[in-house]
């Protein structure tokens, strides 16, 4: 893979992702600011990664937006695949999805999908279950609304789910498979049989209520390939096509490159490191955009745009958008070293964690009140 | 495809089956005269299915008996894919497992793949559910111990099902699917996941219980590449392989060739046919194994092999020895015209199904005892 290439499936994640050539190769629509507006109308203010374009693009949003204006509301589907402990950059869609369901007072459905991590990794079934478990403790810690919110454990949930996604299934070829996902003949057929599985939530509501209800799926852009197969077959079956809003990833700390890797440790700031290792971990490995010394630092400026300090503040930890104009602005003429931009990250990091995690705990005793039964 | 030729998967049958060179392509073991004697040891008599080799063959019955005369008691797991109504043809693994239950006191599992069915069919999912709650009908009908047996339906028992199944189809890969069944890549991804759905009756108990239960499937021997992958996987689970009984297939009345279809009325004789359609079909589609002339006839005999009137009383509906031998040697001789022998047959189907259609309609209020609940 040259530098100038990238590959985004929902199973490989590589290279330096230009989001504007991965527009055009999945046929996705940018999110413009006509769109912008159209938004805004309903929810009298935007929400930071709208404005600053973390959710950079969208399949069928101005339809959705056309349904809602006629009086059809919409729900949301995303979800959550439990490979392991969950970091900042996973809790952005549950943060957007978060904002949406009180601007919208949208039902929501969130998938946990341990059987598709036990398809396609090492580990016992039981634990991806485990691990799910804990995942939901940081997706309730939001602030979800568990009066809107259901949480399914495809394990949990099977029936509903295997259910309707034989209808996926049944429309579903090989061959189809091998050109979304580049799969071939020695991968297993639970791993060709799962995305239909990830197909069931997007006409769930509509199935129950014996009749056509929009849905919206905000997700990382990652996740895309399987709402394309999705979305050709719902009308297949009678149900609308869901619309999608895609993000973009948080970088891992060493760089832009790619993904996090919740397997490794030093990659991403988890939602349960304490202040101590989120300082260490961002001092020693959070890529800088700064110059080599400190005169060219002062003479030229830092780049912004390839910093991940700065990254996780636009994209995750800095709302206010005068502030982060201005350590923008401040790094970019050279005011600003390296070093204190990190000192910001790590405190906005930190504040950010305190909060999450008081209410990830509390979020302990409230699971069952989101799991719903088959 | 020659009149040598013949194929034999659970999605097609087709040609004249050679069943002693389909034990060699299969690689099963034949039932031998050590191994009946064997059994009769525990049953003190053979049903006339075992000593007229209508179960033909095996794979680890030794071993079964082995389990069994150690002490390790063993269930039964056999099933019905609901594509319409059951034919005499489809009742004869039911009887054997009747005969089965009652002379080992074993706990029986039914599985009803309506999945399957419209997975690898034309009508709507719906349409196969309520067609297995007829065939349910029909099973119970043969006298099955309500408390001994337990019947699936997939689609009700998707979350026991789909939860144990995703350990066999992480174990499958597209390949091994394709050298079983013969699928390519326009083949749904249903159809190829569908075999770990079989699979999963064959260990239910021994998940059930948390230690290894031996179990023993009789079926029709199309079904084999099923168990023959099933088989491989089992002991990467922990779990015994399943012992399996092969059953010759009923013919259809046309002809000895193949396999009787449920969507071609005049094929077979359907357990619900009235006394009138019965006689009709016999004397109007029975394939007859007479001469062309009464003369000939007299003079050098009928062929008992090749009449399906003759097949139908000594795989089905005549269990005693002694008269299905006199029938032989009567119709060999010529003293036993065809139309007599038809005449003998219509009477002896219509005997058997009275007393079927009889037990069916009682079975209509027993069904909710033999479902289980996920």
């Amino acid at each position: 893979m040259t530098k100038e290439e990238f590959l985004v499936t929902p199973y490989t994640v590589e290279g330096n992702i230009n989001y504007e050539k991965l527009i055009k190769k999945f046929g996705t629509e940018p999110i413009d600011n006509i769109l912008l507006n159209r938004i805004k109308k309903h929810t009298g203010e935007l929400h930071f990664m709208l404005k600053r374009k973390i959710f950079f693009c969208h399949r069928d949003l101005n339809w959705l937006l056309n349904k809602y204006e006629n009086g059809e509301k919409f729900y949301i589907y995303t979800g959550r695949g439990p490979s392991g402990k969950m970091h900042l950059g996973h809790l952005l869609p549950f943060l957007f999805t978060k904002w949406l369901q009180d601007k919208f007072n949208c039902k929501t459905i969130i998938q946990i999908t341990d059987d598709e991590k036990y398809l396609f990794n090492n580990k016992k079934l039981e634990e991806y279950t485990k691990q799910g478990l804990e995942n939901i403790k940081d997706i309730i810690a939001v602030g979800l609304n568990p009066k809107l919110t259901e949480i399914m454990i495809d394990t949990y949930n099977s029936k509903t789910l295997y259910n309707n996604a034989i209808h996926f299934a049944k429309r579903l070829t090989i061959s189809t498979i091998k050109s979304a996902f580049g799969f071939n003949d020695s991968y297993n057929i639970g791993q060709y049989f799962y995305t239909s599985f990830q197909a069931v939530p997007a006409i769930l509501e509509s199935v129950r209520q014996g009749k056509n209800i929009p849905c919206l799926i905000p997700l990382g852009v990652d996740q895309d390939p399987h709402f394309r197969l999705a979305r050709d077959i719902c009308p297949k079956l009678g149900y609308y096509k869901p619309a999608i809003i895609h993000s973009r990833f948080l970088p891992p700390l060493q760089g832009i490159e790619g993904k996090m890797s919740s397997s490794k440790e030093e990659t991403a700031i988890f939602t349960t490191d304490d202040k101590e290792t989120v300082r260490k971990k961002v001092m020693k490995y959070a890529f800088s955009g700064g110059r080599k010394t400190l005169e060219e630092h002062r003479k030229y400026g830092g780049n912004p745009e390839i910093d991940v300090s700065y990254q996780y503040l636009y994209q995750l930890l800095e709302p206010n958008d005068k502030k982060i104009k201005e350590i923008h602005e401040e790094y970019k003429s050279g005011n600003l070293l390296s070093g204190e931009l990190k000192q910001i990250m790590v405190k906005k990091a930190n504040e950010f964690l305190e909060k999450h995690q008081k209410a990830r705990r509390k979020a302990e005793e409230k699971i069952e009140k989101f799991l719903i039964k088959d």
